[in-house]
């Protein structure tokens, strides 16, 4: 069955903003089953949605369409359906309590232009968006079925789950099945050849790739004569893949790096604490972004200035002037530091130059050295000089040091991480 | 002018690679002055390239398409394009020569398919790739000239800039002036009525809004009869837009709230010390995420842990047992706390509750507390509970934390912040 995807919004067709909702749902349709092969992208502006969407309906046998629900004038996707399939507006008693509790529970009174968001073409099929204001729907347009959902990629990601993925599957073909790892620590190219035969030694098989910095994601997509088969390629092309790649596959579908780096050190049993100075507390955001972090986390020392080095995790000054807030005995210290004064099992310390000032010859920009105080008492320090600009630095680091971490927990006796690395024992 | 952008390849359509080419050719046009009105991606089939592309011919003055002029079977752009526009396919002796020294130069051995992409139809504006194997071109289809490039974004860039841009600048009107504003602290409905009747007041203009958590963006897009009177029209109905929008009106363009509030501390001369704990590094990873906050940011203590809490920041263990760690009089011992240890000249904490556990009747999920110990030796506390999942609690926290120091910074005497405030003065 052919699906398209219509993406409505000025920001799109003028390229403010990159199409992400579009690629997700695509991928989204395309593992559910359908072949896609269209997707528009209109302005937000009524004739041109109508038109787009009726020549969509003529061609595919589901339309699935994101933005144009917001309260502002602007946003016009809601009047240009019922234009496009003879309706008049009505307004929906339900939908306008929920956006009535929605903004009243945000401290704020109702106005005409939120409860524009409970109008829909009469005798569409409301979709409740638990999360925002703005509800969707479905409406039927000859022998094709269209949904519209906000453009809030979080909004529209629930409610496709929730709300259109169960309406459309049954017309899907169902003999697709498709898994998805999720990898760090190789380029796509240095992926791509890992995963070089994969696709002719299962027939029925492609490989997709999708870069999402600094992660490369790997998709499995199998088709075979029946759903159970399909499953069954894939799982076996799949558990290939995941012996060639080792542990650069770090998990799978929406695992997150700092989620497994965090699952590991509770699964140890070890406290943490982090002393950042180049990282500025992204290692902490990263951690605490999951649930649970409390568990494990008990100190993220963002040591910004020399001085706070020395006093908050008691860097010896004359270490700083002498070797550089940038130096492998600076980094040691901090971690070392961090440990004692949060009494935590183990620490991690990142320090460098993210730029995009501050390099030298001997210290360019994207030199990090991140350490690692051991439980046992040892503590490891890494050099690494990362290429990129200050977010992308900034992110590598993070990485790294949450690998190490990874790396620890997985074994007793670390492995080198970088390519230059020194362990010093001052256990 | 009006101007669209199609883009072909499966792995398009499937969602497995984001259409980043076709929202920075969007752009790119945009700024050259087209509207660009639809952006279209089809998969590689021949039928639906030929009437993708004649569809769009007949609306648009320029096409701009990307994709399928690689060397194997699923490319067959080219042979589309020949088909839409009745023209045989001819080879080209300058490009063939061009592939072969390419072909070669890589050690490899000229074959049938890196011939075809020598191959044009008939009549075409060859456009040169110095950088890659497959050669664009440009044909004239009715009233409409479209041009073909590769799809590798470097090659695409390259072309575009030096083959394509030049050819359609002079069809591109040059009476479009857009201005950018970013504002935090209202929805993006109550924005909309804040601004109702501009675009009345200045006829030729359009606001257009874009929701980007917890922020929302403004643009004004003037158009007028020549470029000079658009941009003054925009600057009037920008000024218009600045004025009713106040201080929620942080920056223009791509300025960020965390950038802002560095440029006030930094204007200030005041260094800063951070405490966060639901926060857990945010505040500090917005504000270094920018360069040169090395200027004013001395310290941020992630004390996730009470114990933490305690150690670094002094925090009297018999005040976190009483009050407990989420309460007013933990997050001003925090502040306090990291100002006195840290030496800056203002601290900010923040400590609540992110969710999704650990909430009760009295501090439901989202209950924060954020505060500030000025230099002039106050502490200001203001609770606030934000509704939202984990990452926007996290997030709406360290906006709220970041918009106090801000309007420290502007004025001496802080206003009231919140729904719920309280001014506790320790001077």
């Amino acid at each position: 069955m052919t699906c398209a995807v219509l993406s409505i919004g000025t920001e799109l067709t003028r390229g403010e903003l990159a199409n992400s909702n579009g690629a997700w749902l695509a991928a989204e349709l395309t593992a559910i089953g359908f072949e896609v092969t269209e997707h528009v992208v209109v302005d937000d502006d009524r004739g041109r949605i109508v038109e787009a969407l009726r020549r969509l309906a003529q061609r595919a046998r589901v339309v699935v369409s994101t933005g144009g629900l917001g309260p502002t004038t602007d946003d016009v996707t809601t009047e240009a359906v019922a234009a496009a399939v003879g309706a008049a507006l009505a307004r929906d008693a339900a939908s306008l309590d929920h956006i009535r509790r929605r903004v009243e529970k945000a401290g704020r009174t109702m106005t005409p232009s939120n409860a524009k968001q409970a109008d829909f073409p009469e005798g569409a099929d409301i979709l409740p968006n638990p999360i925002g204001t703005a509800p969707g729907f479905g409406v039927r347009i000859g022998e094709c079925v269209a949904f519209f959902m906000p453009g809030v990629p979080r909004e529209m990601k629930r409610m496709f789950e929730e709300q259109v993925a169960p309406r459309v599957r049954a017309l899907a073909s169902n003999n697709l099945f498709q898994s998805r790892l999720r990898t760090f620590g190789l380029p796509e190219s240095a992926v791509g050849e890992k995963l070089a035969g994969v696709e002719q030694a299962f027939p029925g098989t492609t490989i997709g790739y999708r870069a999402h910095f600094p992660e490369i994601e790997v998709k499995v997509l199998a088709k075979a004569a029946s759903h159970a088969s399909a499953r069954d390629l894939c799982e076996r092309a799949t558990a290939e893949v995941r012996a060639r790649l080792g542990s650069y596959a770090y998990g799978e579908a929406d695992d997150t790096f700092a989620g497994v780096v965090g699952r590991a050190l509770r699964a140890r049993g070890w406290t943490l604490a982090i002393a950042e100075s180049c990282t500025g507390g992204l290692v902490g955001h990263m951690l605490t972004r999951e649930p649970g972090a409390s568990d494990f986390l008990l100190l993220d020392a963002v040591t910004y200035a020399n001085s706070a080095k020395s006093q908050i995790l008691g860097v010896d000054e004359e270490t700083i002037r002498w070797h550089g807030a940038v130096s492998p005995e600076v980094a040691g210290a901090m971690a070392e530091g961090a440990r004692r004064v949060s009494g935590a099992d183990v620490a991690l310390s990142l320090t460098g130059i993210a730029g995009p000032s501050g390099g030298s010859d001997a210290k360019p920009v994207g030199t990090v050295y991140v350490a690692l105080a051991r439980a046992d008492g040892a503590t490891e320090v890494v050099h690494r000089v990362f290429a990129g600009d200050r977010a992308q630095i900034q992110l590598l680091a993070s990485y790294a040091g949450l690998r190490m971490l990874r790396e620890l927990c997985v074994s007793r006796t670390p492995e080198r991480v970088g390519e230059a690395s020194s362990l010093r024992d001052r256990g």
